[in-house]
């Protein structure tokens, strides 16, 4: 690598730029939305349009059956002596609903304010999309790269990744690399770049209390049966304390309380509560008592409901008390907790709280560890220096409070950590309405994601 | 009156049988689904059937037209020095959804294993017809009726009776009488007929907890903002304790408690627990400590979700926190209980109990007082005499669990109370496919008003 070449890169890219806006536009207008199987025909679709991306960039890429949805693999090891990074993204996104909330239709790509909005945008198509767009660039501009790339981009992450896990196992040796680059988090603030070395694991899991066999006249026979809308509420109020600490028995029992550096490190971050508050739409934050909201996000378990729902949902009142009603919930989780264990913790205490008269149904979903990575291994510093290349100043070190399951397997399976370099901001409406990318994000990272291989081949 | 002349209109009511089982198969055949706007003219044919049946019957009787369907109101006052008695009923049905699974079709009244099978065949078609039969038939036979008598047979009660109150304040001084009487209940059970003597009031509501302005990723957010579902979960649980009482302060208040006389008489009817929870499909009953189950039903109050929803309720996990979530409330309400005051109680409870960082927003519907008739009135007694003539055994005096908004408007519109004189059985399907009337029952009943037209006259 010299430098006339990164420089020849970052003048394709500069004069690339609305067309390759225009190709993630076409990505984004794909509805690649995994959990519903409705879509997924839509998901296979644009796993083809991923590869055919890669094969034209001059990657060898294919696409690789799962027992579910596709994944894309493509790679470029050319680059001999120089170390291996494994690219990972995917395809796929979150459900658009509620849809009546989008200012323009979630799979119709709108540029507005500087933006581009639709569902994907930053979660993940559009971060993904900055390494495909370097790595064309580079192969186009220069005819090599100056690492080895391997390419992963998988259409299940929003609903598990269930069959990632196998194929990582399966192709260990193939996908054999030195570190792991994964931009699926955000900067920390508003022109504040950030380099993720942590993030919270989850458990997943629904609830449902199941009372008489049917709905019932709520005047004949309400008081002397168990509603199960009444006791699923019992049950879920029972999961905190009013200091805001999860009461399932042994919850905390692994959680390695935060180092004093850590904690000042966060403290110094800038955080403006107020413009925070302001940006959610409520008036105070809440949480854990004892811990900074930072400390909260980022560095502490939680347990939420994330959708409840049962009997009578429609206008005006119905007198029924319901048959049935649910509750979807989610742990995060930090690191040394594990996800399996406490997702039979959960169960035995919903269990040992659910009186009498109902039945409850428990269903578990994925889980996955927390992550904490090596801050100061040479690719963490390679990655520091294309970041500030790309973003014009150094990057913050800070943690995630979402999990990404596949970087504790690329730990446990391939033996290497990720760096995570988060191009969005939290702001940009993940997995909510109106979700967007802001379109100078998108050119810093993807000038990033071009420096990163100079750096890393360096 | 005299004796002949009782037994004159029994005879002819015996020999009159099959020829009023075809009446009211004529008024069965006619689709008066008041919630379907397409049946609104058979709900006026159905209308123009009773008024056509009341005239000819020798009845002052016109079609009133209100704000929506029409009301048929009828009187015979020549009983000069006799008690007055208001017959309340509703010519309009319930929609016969769904059609498959009638044996044969709702609206072809048809007879099988002595019942009459059809839409609206004890709700209320067939038990106010038992009405105007006997009225026809004491008219017919002796020329006279021992008291007199004012007929409202309303077409929107199965749609919430928003015309009748209007009407009832309206034509006051016309609808002046010293008891109404009702038959839309039931007997206890298989042949063991019964008089209500209280019905449960109702308050109504709805309370939304508001959270973030959008549904927030849980990673991100979780932990640190307040879950509008967490929240609104913990509102509701602490509306009982674990006794199973209500905790809005004064609810209980104004209540009466059970006479021992009440506590007795409902604890020597007979009742199948183990039967009922099968045919529940519940394995336990639960409710109020230190009730029994149609104490639970019939006297105490009670506060049920019926509708809870927020939040992702898809297919499947989605890790956000929940922009709000919504509870559909309503209480039961015993005598004395106020349902405006208690609104508002439990309104101030919830909000007493709703933390920061979230919004609460409260709606409130139409409420209705219980209802207690006085069991040692004349009429009362007349009723007993007449339900025993009528059934070959005395009834049992018992209270029932729902609510008749226009018994309580009787009581404070009219200042009477109301004999609920219920001929059907709650096994009859009533809102169900294959709703049915047993014959036995129909005789019986109408034997029983013509009954309690003397003894109210005596």
């Amino acid at each position: 690598m010299n430098d006339s070449e990164i420089q020849a890169v970052l003048r394709a890219l500069e004069e690339n730029r609305s067309h390759r806006v225009g190709q993630l536009q076409e990505l984004l207008r794909i509805p690649s939305v995994s959990a519903d199987s409705r879509h997924h025909g839509d998901c296979r679709a644009a796993a083809q349009w991923v590869l055919a991306h890669l094969a034209a960039s001059g990657c060898d890429a294919e696409l690789v059956e799962t027992a579910g949805l596709p994944i894309i693999y493509a790679e470029w090891t050319q680059a001999e002596g120089a170390p291996t990074a494994l690219i990972y993204g995917h395809y796929d996104v979150q459900p658009p609903d509620p849809l009546d909330e989008w200012t323009t239709p979630a799979f119709e790509p709108t540029i507005r304010d500087g933006c581009l909005f639709a569902r994907g945008a930053t979660d993940d198509k559009g971060q993904v999309f900055t390494h495909m767009a370097s790595i064309a660039a580079w192969l186009k501009t220069v005819g090599r790269l100056p690492v080895n790339v391997k390419v992963v981009i998988e259409g299940e992450e929003e609903v598990g990744s269930n069959n990632l896990e196998r194929f990582l196992a399966d192709q260990k040796k193939r996908l054999a690399c030195d570190v792991a680059v994964v931009s699926d988090t955000a900067q920390y603030g508003n022109g504040i770049p950030a380099i993720t070395y942590g993030l919270r694991g989850i458990l997943a899991c629904e609830v449902t209390v199941h009372g008489p066999r049917q709905d019932l006249h709520s005047g004949v026979f309400g008081g002397a049966v168990a509603n199960p809308a009444n006791v699923l509420c019992q049950l879920i109020s029972r999961l905190h304390d009013s200091h805001g600490r999860i009461q399932i028995p042994g919850f905390y029992d692994a959680v390695v309380p935060l180092t004093d550096e850590e904690r000042s490190a966060f403290a110094a971050l800038p955080f403006d509560e107020s413009a925070y508050c302001a940006s959610l739409g409520i008036d105070a934050l809440t949480g854990e008592v004892g811990y900074s909201t930072l400390e909260r996000r980022w560095a502490r378990p939680t347990c939420d409901v994330n959708g409840i729902f049962g009997g009578y949902q429609g206008e005006g009142p119905k007198t029924i008390v319901p048959a049935r009603a649910t509750a979807k919930i989610t742990c995060r989780l930090v690191p040394h907790q594990d996800p399996v264990k406490l997702t039979q913790a959960l169960e035995q205490f919903l269990r040992s709280q659910c009186p009498s008269g109902v039945r409850m149904e428990f269903r578990s979903y994925h889980g996955a560890p927390a992550v904490l990575c090596d801050t100061s291994s040479p690719y963490m510093a390679a990655a520091r220096q294309a970041v500030e290349a790309g973003f014009g100043q150094p990057p913050v070190m800070i943690r995630e409070g979402g999990t990404i399951p596949v970087v504790s397997s690329f730990k446990q399976i391939l033996g290497v950590d990720t760096l995570l370099l988060g191009w969005g901001r939290n702001s940009d409406n993940l997995h909510s309405p109106n979700e967007h990318f802001h379109l100078d994000d998108f050119h810093h990272g993807t000038t990033a994601s071009a420096h990163l291989w100079a750096a890393l081949g360096a």
